[in-house]
């Protein structure tokens, strides 16, 4: 039953989710919250609704750009070129980001008569960011269904997962991730060096995939 | 200590919460989300900010004017001429609005180093709006906390005050309640006969303050 909200950012995992599930989709979101890589993602985003026939909505969050603190919205220069083991990748948190991107999903799909929002959050995520967590996850499942009389709930089916396990489901689904972006650079090719490029290459090597992307680095 | 966040709509209930905790509110943050209203409130949202010397923020929403179904953002002629008690005034419900406006704020204040994020809904809103109930604050709370790693809670001190109470809180800090904004009409003066109109005169007259607003009816 198309009953469920996908909140879609044209990165591998929310793609692979949107392929994955499309049966159950009857919209697609996108924000553009002002993050470097916002436009390469969006233009993802948009292509693979219109590839499945999904009604997809952009909204614009400029508010993050001008008020939030986070290395994400301040330009290629300020990307720590490491590992997400590593400390300074925290920098990268832009504050209860998927709390708000969830919130807004809910009062769409609310407004829509839809029943579920869906997040590609996953297990790599865990570390650096809290509410990419399973006990963010069932928090904010509480409120929403709190503040929406039980009518819309979180589906979030990654939690557990990991990025290599999502693109082995990609690579079953036949997903051309080269039609996606990582990147939080956002410069006109992958940089190869940040977490997120480094943390990609890894789900496609460990997935046997072909890694078509052009990298800087 | 001055470490809250205090949503301000410029309507009774967070007005007097400005004044009440204006001791601890380092920042007030205002919505425009295309209410009729919004522009009334708002210019009374900056008055008192202004003469209590607290920094104002107002973050434009316009996205909800345009996806989301409320008759609050309908124009005038939508309104219900009636009382809370009754079924029509649920089409006021703006879907999950005070879970946008509690996830956006918690960003912000983490983006500040501010540990709360202060909210002045109350018992009289408990019927109609589900996202002004006891339960949905604490599951808000909860997800909150989960999201920030435990760096800002929720802090709404007027869940269990009806509206009458607040007022009477007004009344004692000398708050001069005709410079603040009630109907959802949000036309030239206040109707005095769609839902919030009735609760304002009412709480008035219950907390024994002469009622200098301006009504049509």
């Amino acid at each position: 039953m198309k009953d469920k909200l996908l909140i879609l950012s044209g990165g591998m995992d929310s793609v692979t989710m949107l392929y994955h599930y499309q049966k159950e989709i009857a919209l697609a979101l996108s924000f553009n919250y002002g993050a470097n890589h916002n436009a390469k993602e969006l233009a993802f985003a948009a292509l693979h609704c219109q590839n499945l026939g999904i009604p997809h909505v952009v909204i614009d969050l400029e508010f993050m750009a001008q008020h939030f603190k986070s290395s994400l919205l301040e330009g290629a220069d300020a990307i720590p070129e490491a590992d997400y083991a590593e400390d300074n990748i925290k920098s990268t948190v832009v504050p209860f980001r998927n709390g708000i991107m969830l919130s807004i999903a809910a009062g769409l799909a609310n407004s829509r008569g839809l029943q579920a929002v869906m997040l590609a959050n996953h297990g790599g995520d865990h570390a650096t960011y809290p509410d990419c967590r399973p006990g963010f996850i069932s928090a904010m499942d509480a409120a929403i269904g709190a503040g929406t009389d039980s009518e819309v709930c979180v589906f979030a089916p990654y939690t557990g997962l990991s990025k290599s396990d999502i693109a082995k489901i990609g690579a079953e689904l036949g997903i051309d991730y080269s039609l996606t972006w990582s990147c939080y650079k956002g410069q006109e090719t992958h940089c190869g060096v940040c977490a997120t490029c480094r943390e990609r290459k890894q789900a496609m090597a460990d997935a046997g995939i072909e890694d078509t992307t052009v990298y800087q680095a």
